[in-house]
């Protein structure tokens, strides 16, 4: 039987019934009743791009072992898929057993053909970091990558719309930045280093709103994004990393052009104006070139 | 006395008096009464990127020429300018003469620089045109351009915002484009042929709405424009063309894939959203890629 | 048992069980699996005003023979109807067979008495057109009524709202004509054939949009209706047939006033303005006086 | 020298000086001073349909006199008048003299036209009034036209847009009156009686928001306007008619159909919901098909 | 077995099988079909602040009894409560049984708390009024308090969100009072006597809209609160307690400062802007300071 | 001859001329040219809470010392002063002379009684915050008015609206807090500690965006009001001082309940949703109880 993801056998069981193989963490697992007042166990299963539901009835052998399951459980489900009219996808005839610390590890380093997408990404937004001109723009960016590089890959760039996914806010902010590239000599009034450094920022707050954990699917829902915000997140985060850099470079820095609090100040304004208008969110709208750029460039690749 | 533009002097007027020469058009000419009922005269001068106001006292020697003018009148006026607090730019202590059938030409034909930016410009659309490979959608630029070319180089792209000067709608349609070719490789799944001639096309309406004439810099109010908008004649323009070129290819275009009409509803389907929302007065959103990235370009371009 | 239509039904059922028979289109057959994996079908049902589900079980005598129905199928169905408090209307004890030709041919032409009126309203149409005095819009009117009359006849106004229904447009077309005919005399500033044409003309972009076909009950999606638009269908349309017009009657028209131009552009402004205001996808908001009327007729007409 | 309106000279001042004779009342009277501190009077003059204004210098021989003047003042004003570019219509040459109570009479009875006018559309409401089936919603009208008649025919129907001019409301509702009855028959489930009643009763609380005094031509603010505004103005009326009639009617209405208390409800649901929606400051949204009728009728004649 | 609530069992179930008794009204019991045509009666069951569903099939002892239960039935429910994951509060084992006339009697009233703090806040209002210094204002809440008290007492503050049991309105009325008492001292501006009648009467026309029967717990919809609203049926309220007092009162209120028909409209203005803005059906927005202050505070207590 | 302020001046001048002394800060001096080219100066006066304009004609004996006066200049004005239609107040037959510092000095320190009106303010903000029970709030509280007390004393708590002038965002927040202090006993859900330091930090980014200087009373515009708006500036403000407390007390704060970072991340959400909605400029919308009453008591003070 092939090993297939979850969205290939959605995909395939749409003309029929497929036999397949496929490697998921169980999100959860909770004990229901039937309206007949008969216990069962519900499973969510989720890979790197899609999830779905698993009922085990109480008869069915794998019930006790499945109803111990928690998070920290990732399995291989064996079985002939079916597409439900009204449930969806749906499993007939399976079989479960969990997965070895090998398949594991493959399963959340993604399948290699987006693994491979995301490490390009991610080598791109290095290099291109590396063409930095200003010192402390440059520097911002390397204390950035260095200190929560491995978070930002595992970052999805939404919730629900565009790149939802592990690593989904690399592959955004590359393209953006590839954009950027492009477009940058057309418009010789943009500042290319803060524009690409405003890119690299722009959604970091959202490496608390969207985090994924290392070892799972599972987004959870922070406290810091629901109270804060992820603009306010990110402005938070490039002030700290601001401090501590201008401390430790203050004599180099001092007497730069333009001064350093401009710089400071006109990165902040790119994360904030991102949105556009206050009705999406953003407390000012953008009033300088690079912010209005960013913001068209942000809102082209995501509905692209 | 230098020669200058009316944007030269009004930006060197800030810093003090300028002593300066400047070729105009009379847009208007208006007899009118100071508040204690003495006659005066009050002309509208312009050129290419600026207008100002011109008040001619009753005891100016010039005030029976002045007052005799038209808009078919050209002028040279030398003149002490000086910004005032109130009334802006003001003239003093100056005299006007008719333009030389020479110097009329050469004003009409705008700044040597911007007269080559924007040749540049419109060799830029008819190059990229023949990079077009669908024989039908570069039939149909071909067409517009021999048709249409002249007026398109008269066109203003706004009437107060981006571009609002003759040729400006050449320069945002070249821009436009520039963008295009940039981004496309980066979204394989655009189709650049199609996005390109969406690009031309997308405010061709404004060639009635926006038109500046031959011979002068004044853009009228046009009937057209006013009943029916300028999406709804950029569609119109598109469909009478391809009706045209429809009927003399018929056999080449036949079985040629996708279908004509396909492409020709593609095509209209670009020009009728690239507003991108029914508030701001496309009576389609956009649901292609290509629909989606003219509208996004199109703001990039006129934002920045 | 009586023949009623599915309304009726409907209507019958809520208080108890009715026995009666129905004339139906089968509008699509869909095998699908209940959620302990057996299988069954599910037919969608339609007649002129309405629709409902049957779903027809394994062991139903008539389970084989509706699983090859298709949307070319016209049956009688008679059983006891209930109305479900989940389900909505249910059959209960049904038969099937399929109509006879001369049946499908009353099925598909509508129940007398709508028959009768659409035919009244068509026959009203008609005859307000002949009352036009400018011949250019008496001459379009009577290309149209000939060449997409027919069409116009099977078209509904809307998807959902007011008049969904096969012959909904010139149900909706005479009243909004017999308003206007109405209230024209109180206001003498309005072109009364300018506003009746308009109001002809004003969906006539629905023909495409909300089409029903020759011989069936179920409206598909048109890639005009979705890529352009009904409203600049309608211009397409009346730009389409002025064109020919005008060609064939160049002499007649070229001397008449006002100009055919102004007439073919105020005539496009009734269709562009009708839904009043952009956010409701009028690429123009209304500027003359029978654009402002037939807005609110229209509304008028869609709220009653 | 002609005796004519306010707005008849503004429109002949347009192509240049106009003698004419108006008569006008003094609004008011207000002393001013000139930039150089000189005193000097501005008289706000008004007839039934327009209004200038007068600046005396203090060196014109009328200053005593019209300084002296009130908004009892009604005065004849013989003149030059010229278009000022800046300062619309003035006077020049002029003189002044008091109005004879016989040319006070004829100028606040308006130009005879428009008094022929409004008498029509007076008798009309009050033909129409008398075709009123139901015995609860004609005597409430009855009784309205008696106790406030003279107001009503005084009133404005707006402060600004259509039809602000004394007895604009008589004019309005006559309209709209004219219409329903046009319209009713072809919407047979209209109720006609209530219909009526509800557009003669719309914008009766106008009879305090704009209203005109019996002997002038300035409408000053209201309280009661700006505190409750015009349509809980409207709903307290028929509340305080409907509660005298009711009890002098006691047993002639008691076992009426439909109920009373339904009656007024519906009308007073015809009032509440007239602007269509909350936005435009109705407290409920139109839920009958008269409420429905009403509003649109409304909005019809208002935009005409 | 405990006698609980609705709500604290739905509490309990939520972490395992609850064995209690429940005192409700039947709302209502609807004969039904399940999907395979058998008979089974479901019951509507509501206490103060909380209601289930019971559905009885007919294999149960109690189906005949439950079958004739009517809005007037009040029972004991005794059973094992679960809470169903689709379908919520389900009870097992059950059994029911008529209230007695004091349990009937005990359950009107409500939970002891609950009762007491209605009290208390009722006592509050009525000894905030006593605190009221101008005798129309005074006379005009000792009317209403005495006309209507027990209406206004069973009165829901809102059909959903906050307040919405019996009683709210009378919780949420006493609260703002509160809060007018804590603050009216830091507005020396505010006219305390007015705000406080505002706040009493703002909402009064829910005691039309939101009303609960004396003894039951369903909120019926009322043909005044739909076709008018409880804006306008609130001030129809006020306005017809005035009049009568006025009329009584016709000497004592005569001389008094500020002048009545003043105060009747300020008060009237209190409720009419108490929404803010006329998207939110306020017919005026506030344009006093009292309107203000209500307008806030009665936010402020519906939020928190 | 009496020294008054602006606003006393402008008051009085209503009813007549006026002949005073106001001491004032020159705002600026700007040279002007007469429509007849004739030189004048204008110059802008300001004083605590309201400016004028004073046009210095070049024959006036002062021409030559107000053409030199700077921002830095003070001077008392004693003239007749009138108000003129036009131009609002002017003075006439004016002298000046520059402030001794002890007159300056006391003009800065504003009017005596809103002097001590905000001195009371601030004093009561003070006290209040030693109310506030837990540590870590409280010591926030005190660095912050220790350190940026003075410049909070001098800023405005608007540009236009509400409190705009120097100390206006002391009396705005004494007063809100006030508010706070009286209505949080009526809602034990509240918790007052972080709604009283919600109040003292929710507008302190205007420190830097309403910013008056120490010795004038210009508002400048500020390039980090500009860029990130007053809400950002909060936040980055309140995280900067709690890192600095946090690391000195990294001990005493480490076991606190609740956690340090829970109340940091709560109080941070009361300033960014302290306008309650995306639309008018919040990143995120209240979510705690302390957030919606700091919302409502913030508008409740702005609008009375």
């Amino acid at each position: 039987m092939d090993l297939l993801t979850l969205s290939e056998i959605r995909r395939a069981a749409q003309s029929g019934p497929v036999n397949a193989r496929v490697h998921v963490q169980v999100e959860n697992a909770t004990a229901k009743l039937t309206r007949e007042q008969k216990p069962y166990c519900e499973l969510s299963l989720a890979d790197a791009c899609d999830r779905m539901t698993l009922r085990v009835w109480s008869d069915h052998p794998a019930y006790k072992a499945c109803s111990e399951m928690t998070a920290e459980s990732f399995v291989e489900l064996a079985a002939e898929f079916h597409t439900h009219s009204q449930y969806g996808l749906e499993a007939q005839k399976w079989t479960v057993r969990p997965l070895t610390p090998e398949e594991k590890a493959a399963l959340l380093g993604g399948p290699a053909d987006l693994r491979a997408k995301q490490k390009a990404d991610s080598d791109f937004i290095a290099q291109t970091v590396k063409s930095i001109v200003d010192p402390r723009l440059r520097a911002l960016c390397d204390a950035f990558l260095k200190e929560w590089g491995d978070r930002f890959r595992r970052t999805a760039a939404a919730r629900n719309y565009h790149h939802a996914r592990r690593g989904g806010l690399v592959e955004h902010t590359a393209q953006m930045m590839r954009i950027a590239v492009e477009i940058a000599p057309l418009y010789p009034q943009l500042n290319v280093d803060l524009l690409l450094v405003g890119i690299l920022f722009h959604d970091c707050g959202k490496l608390w709103e969207n985090a994924l954990p290392e070892s799972g699917f599972t987004m959870g829902y922070d406290e810091r994004g629901e109270l804060i915000g992820h603009i306010s997140i990110g402005l938070e985060l490039v002030n700290s990393l601001w401090r501590k850099l201008s401390a430790e470079n203050a004599n180099a820095w001092r007497d730069l052009v333009p001064a350093s609090e401009d710089v400071r100040l006109h990165l902040l304004h790119l994360i904030g104006a991102h949105h556009g208008e206050a009705q999406f969110g953003s407390p000012v709208s953008p009033k300088t070139p690079e912010a209005m750029a960013l913001h068209y460039i942000d809102n082209l690749d995501a509905r692209l």
